[in-house]
């Protein structure tokens, strides 16, 4: 661990057990590689599995959680399997049992279109590096759209059968995950970080990317060079009015810069 | 599977997911073995996890709902790790991950009070078997209470820290335990089974006990040999009054009738 995250965390023991009168707090946790990490398949809204190595990041995560006594009021996830694994198995090796897991749609990964499915390196020999980039790193243009009466599209998906149908993406660019994970960050995630609740959510680089986006006020340009980490728990404190104070993971700079560098690699044509 | 279960699950098929109009289905699953049941201790609200075997009897039950398809809407647990443990590995082994889990401590074990933490047979040798009998078999005779102001007591556990002290159980006998679990199954399991949700509740013995007690009109000398074995998921159909239409485990009659029998062994003397 780094020392300046040591030396906030020595004033912050006790974890989010013991919070700061008139300082929130909140944790997030991206999930680790997925079975499509592996095969460096665009995956969204592709409902795939941790890895063996996805899982012990989780358990990781879950240790990080343990050493400095985070206890958890409540917890958010995606309604896909890899962010709800990651969320039961960091939960389960850091004690945290006694509490709701929650789900949204909201906090899914991107919805990465036509794309999902499709292998990123041969996309990027096909499509040419340069759209693929385009498509995965520009804010507001999203990949080719899947139809409304494609059996892929998530309105023909029973998981979404309670989700009005209009209302579920066949892509999305980033702008558009964006408005679509704040209304439950507005409603529902941040009344309870603002009641005092020990709030972890856990779920997708891009779902993550909308909240912290908002939190720190970052601008279009800035956010697509903003990534979190898999696996390592990032912990906002937060003002009254949900400004933040400040941020830090529970693991130190160099793993974490490393960590970041083997994500941002992907996609490239090999 | 026994013949009679097989052929009430091939009329189900398709488990929970699709319902016959007007049948409610919900689904119970008691915890397998604890640490604190193979010493034979009691346990009650103390917080001790599964064993090796009882996780593995988690992973079971999990494959006995991923066998018949069910999918859950919801799932309700207690606030114990032992219940919730078992809860997210049934889920997990079944494939069920787009739902809340919701935790309650009203669907806590029985409170054992002063007799948390002692072992069955010790107990059985210092106060005589028939009273351990008295205290384990009785409807309304709650054993020993911790008292309020005893570190023992929940209201001393921060885990319990939004419940108002006064509503928190020293001891409890199983009547005290009905009384103390109904208001959640009458204001929120009910309205989700009846809403037509497909629900889940992981819990424990008695918490178990008080659900079927209600639902199948269960006289107060006949529940105590009511006994829902560790582990296999126990499926009741109920008409649109919540009265029971038939109930079956997902496990044939030898092996169900094999394991209540394993449980109500514990607690003799040796």
């Amino acid at each position: 661990m780094g020392k300046k995250a040591k030396a906030i965390l020595s004033r912050a023991k006790g974890g989010l057990g013991k919070r700061t009168p008139g300082v929130f707090k909140i944790v997030f946790l991206r999930h680790g590689e997925s079975d499509w990490n592996v095969k460096n398949i665009f995956t969204g809204w592709a409902d795939v599995d941790l890895s063996e190595r996805g899982r012990c990041e989780a358990v990781e995560a879950g240790r990080m959680l343990l050493d400095e006594g985070f206890r958890f009021d409540i917890v958010f996830t995606s309604v896909l399997r890899r962010a709800v694994r990651t969320a039961w198995t960091a939960l389960a090796e850091s004690g945290n049992f006694a509490m709701p897991v929650i789900n949204s749609w909201r906090l899914n990964e991107r919805h990465y279109g036509g794309l999902q499915g499709l292998n990123k390196a041969e996309t990027a020999a096909k499509h040419g590096e340069k759209q693929v980039k385009i498509w995965r790193r520009s804010y507001d243009i999203p990949p080719p759209a899947i139809s409304a009466s494609d059996p892929r599209h998530p309105s023909n998906d029973p998981m979404y059968r309670n989700v009005p149908k209009t209302a579920l993406p066949g892509a999305e660019s980033l702008a558009m995950t964006v408005d679509r994970v704040m209304p439950f960050w507005n409603d529902t995630i941040a009344p309870c970080v603002m009641a005092g609740k020990n709030v972890l959510v856990a779920a997708h680089g891009n779902s993550l990317r909308a909240i912290c986006k908002y939190l720190e006020g970052m601008k279009e340009t800035d956010v697509m060079d903003f990534n979190i980490p898999t696996g390592v728990p990032l912990v906002y404190e937060l003002d009254a009015n949900l400004r933040v104070m400040q941020k830090y993971y529970l693991l130190d700079d160099a793993a974490v810069k490393a960590k970041i560098e083997g994500v941002a690699n992907q996609g490239k044509a090999k």
